[in-house]
């Protein structure tokens, strides 16, 4: 499959353009004429919160932000730069953790932001249809003022666009109760490299009528199309939550005690891995002391919500674990909630306070957590010995968050050691962050050679003057 | 997108070939090389079975039937068919309902039933291993061994494959509790038309390291690649169940009901709507007793099911809706829920037996069953007056099967005067029976030119000869 794309590729006559100081008086044109000079932003101060990702991590320069509110605008804005071969770079609420949603060098930043309008729930059917550029916030207030919840939540919420979340296939803590964004899913409308608009919205729960189309862009971070509408699955409201923080002796008592209590916990809704590094970033950041008296190299977040109070199940669950746990702390009220959760959720604030860190997020079997845990801090300790290492993540998918401070410029080999440590002990090298520009080239750890054939042929199918984020998650 | 398309199908010099009377000797010595001679059918009798679908709708010939037992096996004789320019049909059971499964003129057909091995559990993951040949009941018998569940049920549950449920997405009674055939998916492994293998088994459940293409290959009915091997999510065993049947004046109420009692049961397992003429039906069939006294145009199956019994739930829920329900049976003993069962699964049957139906597969929104239904019959009395209309479905998901009994072999545009009121009433042509080759020519009602465009895109990418499955879902 790699020749055909090669053949393609070469008989594309207008290659891409990235660095060019300035847009063409026709490209100009063309995206004022689409979107007007006010939303067309060239100016250095106007672009530069288009430029760097929330990390500060990942930068570049962009030959313009374009800021469109319409589907219709999307697509005059994609056809002119297909026309132009401009490379374009989608851009939600620039959460993203892996360079994939800033631009490079001299590309079109699409920003979705200005997509918004009335968030429409159906509350018979469950069911709400928003605009791509609609918070997960506003999309959580529509769906608890009509008596639902939404089934993906991420730290960002303020900021997060669902069209990113879509594109990224976010995921979260609530995952092992309600599934990624990709589940989420009823109807998804998309707008081609070539401005040709695909999808369905509203959709259908059940619909086999050809290619799953919105299955594929979940996750292709803006090298397939742009999200512009999506109809979107509620979940019931679990208004009742009990929450604890368990203290314990290492990471191989925290998988025991999730293997334990699990199959007990109906409720559950979400387990979270804080191991001491981290917590202690949290509290010197947050100005807050520790939630438990000991120092515990380990600590383990349940969470469980239901219509009616989970507090007796978590209770119950704890106790029989009782052995592996050292000490623990529950709450049930909101206030108590919020206070344990924020151990958790200030986790990546503090972290970025802290310094510039490099995030690797991946996921491996839950029994490989312990070995993994152990190995990455052996190998930063033997390649930076004053880097720290802070470790947290949603262990009950085996997903974990492994973030690296003080590392010098150089130390980026350490980022790859760390992939392919998650790969050897048979996990993933992007469990929710996705790929972005940071792990483009890891990509071959962790598929195949006819997988990796298969998406290039699909991205040139789709995009085949590859004007769609070029440099994230297929190689050229 | 279309220019492009049909400049690489003309670049393609070796035309796919079907029709022909007998394998070419290279082709045919490959073939043998691969598989052996005993898997290599071309006797008539033999190849017979595979020749014709359940119904006795869709029949054809086969220029050969191979019988792999190995991804390895599936990947050599797809290149020696891609080699060869010879058209393949993928078969898992035979099962399918849309004459996707079955060979229209002289193609290959690759079976898929001898890919068989052991099921492997994971019961502290919750999860199954199984290669592509296993039938869903082989993997429920595993899965509750293991003190699971499998989250799709279907009614051919003895000869369907999970390739085979994998490559149309397939639904069945419990999707509204466990979603479809693709929200079972951890990893999939599929061989592509030039014999590369993609995919991932086993996979993990947290996974964004590039394009999913599990997802696309769900519902693509064999048409952009050849399921080998599945890892799938087990669901908790639910051994207490209790099932009514409710007898409704009209499908309104069956609807109303629904809306009453569906936020009031959080054990709902399925909602299946059976209308008196399917209802007699099956009683014919089975030399069975009706199941109420009274004759009631519409009947409502609910079932609930816990890991406690869910009877006194589903007896309050049904109080509540008390005023449309004219009378009810409701049972949560095993013999019970099976005898009630009955009614709605031996329709299938039922309907085979009183003839060859024209099966019609649709969804549309729940607001719209009562309107469709009407429309439908009305339709049928007008253009067929002698024809008999039996429906039934998942009315839970808006899903109906329309069956039409007693059509002249004319007849045919009835079918797309009932795919065009679906779709009119915001529906889809084909919930989860699939595309197949009866709908392909329908499908520009459902999907929007980009949306086609885009999927033969894809198609071409995959399979740039079209060698599989050729005249389903994607037209030429």
């Amino acid at each position: 499959m790699a020749e055909r794309l090669h053949a393609r590729r070469a008989r594309s006559n207008i290659p891409v353009t990235m660095g060019a100081d300035e847009l063409p008086a026709t490209l100009r044109a063309a995206l004022v004429g689409a979107i007007g000079e006010r939303n067309l932003l060239t100016d250095p101060d106007l672009k530069a919160s288009y430029e760097i990702d929330w990390t500060r991590r990942f930068h570049g320069r962009a030959a313009a932000v374009v800021r469109p509110a319409t589907t219709a605008e999307v697509a005059a804005i994609l056809r002119a730069c297909s026309a132009a071969g401009r490379a374009v770079v989608p851009q939600g609420g620039n959460t993203g953790l892996v360079g994939g949603g800033v631009p490079r060098d001299g590309e079109v930043v699409l920003s979705t932001t200005r997509l918004t309008g009335p968030c429409s729930v159906d509350a018979a059917a469950g069911e709400i249809v928003v605009p791509a550029g609609t918070t997960l916030h506003q999309v959580q207030e529509a769906a608890r003022d009509a008596g639902f919840d939404f089934g993906v939540d991420i730290g960002p919420r303020e900021s997060c666009t669902i069209g990113g979340m879509i594109a990224a296939n976010a995921g979260g803590v609530h995952v092992l109760r309600y599934g990624m964004m990709s589940e989420q899913l009823i109807g998804v409308e998309a707008v081609l490299a070539d401005g040709s608009v695909i999808g369905r919205v509203p959709g259908l729960r059940k619909d086999n009528a050809g290619y799953h189309l919105a299955a594929l862009l979940a996750g292709s971070e803006g090298t397939l199309g742009v999200v512009t509408r999506a109809h979107l699955r509620l979940t019931p409201a679990m208004p009742e939550r009990a929450v604890a923080l368990l203290g314990l002796d290492d990471v191989e008592a925290a998988v025991a005690v999730m293997r334990q209590v699990r199959p007990a916990l109906p409720s559950l809704a979400a387990l979270e891995l804080i191991l001491a590094e981290a917590l202690d970033l949290v509290c010197r950041y947050a100005g807050v002391a520790a939630p438990l008296r000991g120092a515990h190299p380990v600590v383990l977040l349940i969470e469980c919500a239901g219509q009616t109070s989970p507090r007796e199940e978590l209770l119950a669950a704890l106790e029989s674990a009782g052995g592996l746990v050292r000490e623990s702390v529950a709450a049930d009220d909101a206030a108590g909630v919020r206070r344990l959760w924020r151990y958790r959720d200030a986790a990546g604030e503090a972290i970025n306070a802290a310094g510039v860190p490099h995030k690797l997020d991946v996921a491996v079997p839950l029994a490989a957590v312990p070995e993994f845990v152990a190995r990455v801090r052996a190998a930063v300790a033997a390649a930076a010995p004053e880097a720290r290492v802070a470790i947290w993540g949603h262990v009950g998918d085996g997903n974990l968050h492994v973030n690296i401070l003080g590392l010098a410029p150089g130390d980026a080999p350490i980022d790859h050691d760390v992939l392919r440590l998650a790969v050897e002990l048979g996990g993933t090298i992007a469990a929710e962050h996705g790929v972005g520009t940071q792990k483009t080239a890891d990509l071959p750890l962790a598929r195949s050679a006819g997988d990796l054939a298969a998406m290039r042929a699909i991205k040139a199918a789709l995009d085949p003057r590859g004007i769609l984020n070029p440099g994230v998650v297929v190689m050229r």
